[in-house]
């Protein structure tokens, strides 16, 4: 069974409440624990980039994770990514990479809280890329999208196909 | 995008705690409820089959469910079973059912407690039944097993393949 | 039985999580989920008088608190409010209310978060409310505090006695 | 502040899910987890003396119970109890102990279950240890009785004064 890379880069899948600043906040990730609650058996490897909320997510920033795609040595990689600018990071990324399946994921609501779409989000995306071919793909409301054909609509905070 | 066809046959999965009784029991499945909080969007079509114990299903409710898969009119079908038995059905609908993507899936601890890994499964069973090819599969633990090389460790409450 | 009277302000205790803007706010209080949470059998008597972070409480929203209390026919009031300013409320009323037990609580952390100390918290407030001789006092951290020996230790998050 | 002894005896307040087995079972008490999560500062000291479903307590269980309270330094009480038998382990301690103050309380749920009423509980136990007069109390569904007025209804699960 081969290891499915897993990169971290923040978002709102990751935010914490502050208790005592009143604050949504950025810590760890909590994807230990959620694997484990999945019972997940899979082989992963968990790299955390940077930790942003994805509305401020750099040019710099994108391109250190473009980069660590590439150098990954495993050919499965899941991304862990705010929703706001999701498809423009899937965008740069399937841009570029070709031989490797991607996708990247993320939440409307943080894992912390009771309501999220975390978990369930993180089950469809790891076996997402077990089944997909080559390519980079968005893991959003029980559906995957090629980067090349999603938007986010923001008013009802779901992703769809442009097309 | 073609329905999904969901058969609830019952299972840990959708087990609920009685506090009059100090019991767990069946009531109704849960599923509205979870593809709410994945903020799922994919078309699909709930059946209950039947609500059992996996431990206690006869091979008359073997029958019902395929019998039910063969005449369903989607060629994408998930089932939620209990985890004791699954691949005994499993067995049963792998040997007659060719054309159809059949995914069956499950928990080992109630949705309604805390601490289950059934949204995370539900996550990986939806992505699966979509992207892998005819035939039937078992889905736990993150991952995907072919009908015919999966067993459950009853030691350590998991899946894994016979060879 | 007597009734308590319940006045909602607002406060973390009430804060959601708006999934599509990404940040907390208020909607409704979700004090009637958590009493049957608690299988709560007491007779009790909702208002919500303001939604507010009790930093941003003014003078003004003070006063329709002191005057509900005041004008409610109900000897046992429940309050609650937010932590950041709650101390200041209590003496408002600390100053005015002899005749009547009144018990002001709130949370650090919503309610819909999984880490809540709401629940907890409405619980000892209820149970302080029925109790204590008339006054005005604040209820966290499972203490209790006459209105007037009270401060919150920011550093910490907590409520302690002055002296 | 004077510290409040906390004696464990069970119940389904500490049930929790066996998810090889299936089955209901204890381990250890979440008494500690619980008192973080509600932020408490009290000063506690807990014991646990046994570990049964109340259904099933011996006569020989209830006297450990019995003079386990009388031995206690301490004069505030809290006990954990099932709620089937609740009432009747309240009746021999209520013959026996009048210089101190003991509250039983429990849950109908098990605290691991999302739905559990155990933290509502203990937040209004812990209350009514503090303000209650020396005597024997059962604590549930947000009020308090006296021991030698309060039965269980078991249609609806929650208990009620006897006249």
């Amino acid at each position: 069974m081969a290891t499915i890379k897993i990169f971290v880069t923040g978002g709102t899948f990751d935010k914490e409440y502050d208790e005592l600043r009143g604050q949504l906040f950025f810590r760890e990730t909590h994807l230990p624990e959620m694997l484990k609650l999945g019972r997940c058996r899979l082989k992963v490897d968990i790299e955390t980039l940077i930790m942003v909320d994805s509305l401020y997510m750099t040019n710099a920033e994108r391109k250190i994770i473009l980069e660590s795609c590439k150098k990954a040595k495993e050919d499965k990689i899941l991304i862990i990514h705010g929703t706001d600018t999701m498809v423009e990071t899937a965008k740069i990324l399937g841009n570029s990479i070709k031989d490797k399946t991607v996708v990247l994921t993320g939440a409307v609501v943080p894992y912390k809280f009771g309501s999220s779409d975390g978990l369930f989000n993180l089950g469809s995306s790891l076996a997402l890329v077990q089944t997909l071919p080559q390519g980079v793909y968005v893991s959003m409301n029980g559906k995957y999208f090629y980067w090349n054909n999603v938007i986010k609509d923001k008013q009802k905070g779901e992703f769809r196909e442009i097309k």
